[in-house]
């Protein structure tokens, strides 16, 4: 596979994605008026977004190469760009066709040019995509063309926490590809003594690409035995054996929208101390769940699961957040963590993962997927939560 | 799976890496020296290294919060520290026990702080890979130990261009995965009419993996009739017909170590026209390949494939450059195409990958891995170029 940046010539595209101008100029108005709420955008004259997946969410374009500049307030909506280099020009009107595109290899510094020509001269940069190399070369063009680059975080993942309803839509039906693809493994005995991590893991995967996934999350993560103790186990070609939890957390991906799910299931009968780190971590996500109510404190929903594997004497074994935002990334805003800051907006979707890590023993982690609403949370992922014996 | 940046205490990973400590300290002992034949580092006190491949390259560390300081000059290397969290604690040391590591949630900080305290002032750090945010955090940091950084790229990319032998095995390893995946899916007629793009790339990662390797090396392209005029088309549902070019770009990971193959097939009696490019594409290739001698200037290389696409009259429809390093990463130095710069070093791992492609119609790549050496270059990949006929 060559590499995109060796592209000399112009190409095409094809695409299977219609545009959807609406709802990405409603969002890039949303950025736009995000300027004036924060003292730290307020003078900014435009936005030049560089992440891809921003890019995408703005737009709809999903090429590798893509930017985009936003006009800051009220500035006029026919001023935005999007740029790409010349491979992407039939596929970045097929997408983004209600955008004009400025198609130049030296994709960000174009419009940084186009900005400049139109008089805007504060360009606010996303400062946690962009590495420094390529902030000195853009604010060597921008100060050639008398503008001035403003580094900030998080302008456009901040939008993102809240989702609409084909965004929900899109996470829901990745949800219920790793629904049924879990339950048709198990249903074939594919999860079973004498089967490696990796097999075990690379069915699950199959499995959700022949349901329809465009790609999986992340790498599927089987954990068997004293592996699943080990949070983020990569399987290997160890062999499931009885008497062993096994961990399973995977995901799909569909039309860019990602689920997240862990199940922890026990080959054969249960000793009594698997039986009992299952149930405090049931009982624990069951609370973290049950605290995802539309404004709440980010620590305070964690505190309700933590304080549950605390009190059952399992705090120290409990070694990471309760869970993450999903969408357009596996994880995204909000972190749901003890060290998180903010409340729980309306439309988050977010994951509930709590779990107990017995080190060379065993470990269980329950993990779903869920869309925050007045009416209380929704659960997308729907695999039973109770210990499941093969 | 939750947030790996949302770990709070402690945990152990298992490891199935022994440590190779002399490989990677002779290694560290290359990024030492270099900084003595530059400018731009030969007043350079260390090298922090935060990018996570090359930590792997330095150290054999895989986990995925990893950093490294390396004394620069004849400083004695006992000073060099690894940085990771605590949730790899065991880890560190079975894959970097020659190194001493400093367990620290602020893992570069830590690092910096570390040399500050050894009388290290003036810090080179990879402006390639820090984001502006996170370079502004470690700034403030080192100025408040008294510490300078100094961004610089491409200091550790530089060294991984020349593989060793290790390096070279894996890489062969990955490109006979690929070879004999490729060889199975042919033999067994599922590269045919009927089938979707998408299903003959599932059954090519599914050999992939059942022949030992690691991962895939990048989402597979399989791109069949006028999507092979594509050069990076994703697989969709399109079904192969009779007629029509397949495009099949792939590749396998293997001990982190990539391959990447090319074969454009045909289904069904070729035509003039794909005969023709076919055979323009695989005369380009051979030119390429031929041209890969130790110390050639990399534009001549390019040059050699393209003057022969060119004089058949297809040089507007090759819109990429020749080929790229291979390696830890699918895409490293050096790239090889017009407007490279450099010459070809001895050991490096490369591809060859002219095409032609006419929009609408079809297109045809064939490429190739080989390392480069005095001797002459040396095919890994060794599935045959001719135009194959299924």
């Amino acid at each position: 596979m060559f590499n995109n940046a060796d592209m000399q010539l112009r190409s095409t595209q094809m695409t299977d994605q219609s545009p959807r101008g609406g709802v990405h100029e409603r969002r890039r108005g949303a950025l736009a008026a995000s300027a004036e709420g924060r003292p730290e955008t307020s003078d900014v004259d435009a936005f030049l977004v560089t992440s891809q997946v921003n890019v995408r969410y703005l737009t709809g374009f999903t090429g590798s190469n893509g930017a985009l500049i936003v006009g800051a307030g009220d500035r006029p909506r026919s001023g935005d760009r999007i740029g790409t280099d010349g491979r992407y020009t039939g596929q970045v009107a097929a997408q983004a066709g209600d955008l004009e595109a400025v198609i130049d290899r030296a994709t960000a510094s174009a419009l940084i040019a186009h900005a400049t020509a139109n008089g805007l001269r504060r360009i606010a940069v996303e400062g946690d995509d962009l590495t420094v190399s390529a902030f000195g070369r853009l604010r060597d063009a921008a100060e050639s063309a008398g503008a001035e680059l403003v580094p900030l975080d998080g302008c456009v993942a901040r939008l993102r926490i809240t989702k609409d309803a084909d965004e929900v839509a899109a996470i829901a039906a990745a949800c219920r590809i790793g629904d049924e693809a879990l339950g048709a493994l198990i249903d074939r005995g594919a999860i079973a003594p004498g089967r490696t991590e990796r097999a075990v893991a690379r069915d699950l995967e199959w499995e959700m690409f022949g349901l329809g996934a465009d790609a999986i999350a992340f790498e599927t993560i089987v954990a068997a035995g004293a592996h699943s103790a080990i949070p983020h186990h990569r399987p290997t070609d160890a062999v499931l054996t009885v008497g062993d939890l096994v961990k399973i957390d995977f995901g799909a991906v569909v039309d860019g929208y990602h689920s997240d799910m862990t199940r922890t299931v026990v080959l054969g009968e249960p000793s009594a101390w698997q039986r009992e780190i299952h149930a405090v971590v049931e009982r624990a996500q069951q609370a973290g769940r049950d605290a995802l109510a539309v404004g709440a404190d980010l620590r305070t929903i964690d505190a309700a699961a933590r304080t549950v594997i605390a009190d059952a004497g399992y705090g120290e074994y409990y070694v990471h957040g309760l869970g993450h935002g999903v969408g357009l990334e596996i994880h995204e805003a909000p972190g749901i963590g003890a060290a998180a800051s903010g409340t729980l907006p309306d439309g988050a979707t977010v994951t509930v993962e709590p779990g107990v890590y017995l080190p060379g023993r065993g470990g269980v982690r329950i993990e779903d997927t869920l869309v925050v609403a007045e009416s209380g949370p929704r659960l997308l992922t729907t695999t039973p939560r109770t210990l499941r014996v093969l």
